[in-house]
């Protein structure tokens, strides 16, 4: 008799080729924290190690018909990437209502690793809006942080994750690793937790090189962690863990940006025991 | 210094929601089998355990774009799933020609597990026509290897595999699973390798139930080792070997087919060892 699923993580999020960042990228974090990743992809993309040249946004029809279909699947929590249009942030949405109660991991994806930028004001104002009140935890970096809360122009990190835990959101994890905090050392990356009672930081060796796909395996990696029934500052640390590790155990392509490896546990196994 | 990528195995497959089959089911198994996976979806599917309701065939000229993007990748081995229409058929035959050289696994995916119908006379005709002659390795199960030789009414298994490899298909590895050969006994599965020089035979306990996704998983680790610079005939069995691991060690979902779980060797090693 086959043991049942692992915890179920519902993803939607874009699809990368590359394999770094996006859903495959998820369902790695997903599958190497202990759960199963069903993935309902909100957009295609061309890009390579470099950057991203095209976004194409899914059908939202097809978005919310798959989520139909996977309706009888026991999902124990939810995590959103890249929503890179109005439709499919509105289905992304449509989608989350039907698995209330489901703890919700959202990842603002606003540019890529690359510099191409994947919003804009309005979507980002949209966002807030719409899918903001939805998330146990929101996971952007500075520059995404800053962007949420355009109104607080001359604001800190702490300012500004407050005003979105205000607007909805449960809790926000800041990662510093694109823009180190003014007090850091070059060689320390922060990353800062932010709840409606506390905030707590952890710090971590900065990696050199810049890597394809680290916000996306934090985000995954988090949610499988919720979805297994971890509390979230729990969740939260050992979701940094395991993605410090992928990027320190990582791949370096003939150009372009480091790629994670999320088998560093484990990494050819099964090919070098045979 | 990070190590360089391993192999790269560049998939040309349809999307499954479930996560059971497609171009996660392939990332998952050549990862498993020491390689990186490279995804260009051909089609997007909506889908669950049970069966397959809907297919959406890719934007052919997306998925040319992504090919172009990844081409200063070094692609190893490339594997061919899906292909649900004639512009993405044509498209993906325009893509295998971008990289001369390198060995090409070919699933012909023609009917989901479920049963519904993903291919059509016409198709299976211009796949035969465009595609099989870049085949180093044709995967079918029985029923798809009668209806890629449907001018052969009476002909047997050999027959047929060797019609295909007349017509340009360096190997044909027919799986028994679907359809059991009239002389074995219901405890045994046969798959057969057919060159142009020798057929082989393997034979595996049945298990079981039914699976969702063991004809990828079949298809993606094999295109993994050819990659890795495995022989023909080692990296088939050794694919079978891992493939019927895969199975044994399969999850349950409340209802529906069986969910392969292609990381058996190291399940909930990292989440375990927190």
């Amino acid at each position: 008799m086959l043991p049942p699923l692992p915890p179920v993580v519902l993803v939607l999020a874009g699809h990368d080729p590359t394999g770094g960042a996006g859903i495959i990228a998820d369902s790695e974090a997903i599958a190497a924290n202990g759960g199963w990743a069903m993935t309902i992809p909100t957009a295609l993309t061309v890009q390579n190690c470099h950057d991203v040249s095209r976004v194409i946004p899914a059908d939202p029809g097809v978005m919310l018909a798959s989520a139909e279909a996977l309706f009888d699947m026991p999902v124990a929590a939810i995590k959103i990437g890249l929503l890179a249009d109005a439709p499919t942030l509105i289905a992304a949405e449509r989608i989350v209502r039907r698995f209330p109660g489901v703890p919700v991991v959202i990842d603002p994806v606003l540019k890529a690793g690359g510099g191409a930028e994947l919003s804009t004001p309005e979507l980002c104002r949209l966002f807030v809006d719409k899918i903001l009140a939805h998330g146990d935890i929101l996971t952007p970096n500075r520059y995404e942080l800053a962007q949420l809360t355009p109104e607080l122009a001359d604001a800190d990190d702490t300012q500004r994750a407050v005003e979105l835990i205000s607007q909805g959101s449960q809790g926000v994890l800041v990662t510093g690793t694109d823009d180190p905090l003014p007090q850091s050392d070059a060689q320390t990356v922060t990353h800062t937790l932010h709840t409606p009672e506390s905030a707590r930081q952890w710090q971590w060796p900065r990696l050199p090189g810049t890597y394809h796909g680290s916000g996306c395996t934090l985000a995954a990696a988090l949610a499988a962690r919720l979805a297994a029934g971890e509390a979230l500052p729990t969740a939260c640390e050992q979701a940094q863990h395991f993605t410090w590790q992928s990027l320190s155990h990582g791949y370096r392509p003939a150009n372009g940006q480091y790629l994670p490896n999320r088998f560093f546990h484990d990494s050819y196994a099964y090919a070098k025991q045979l």
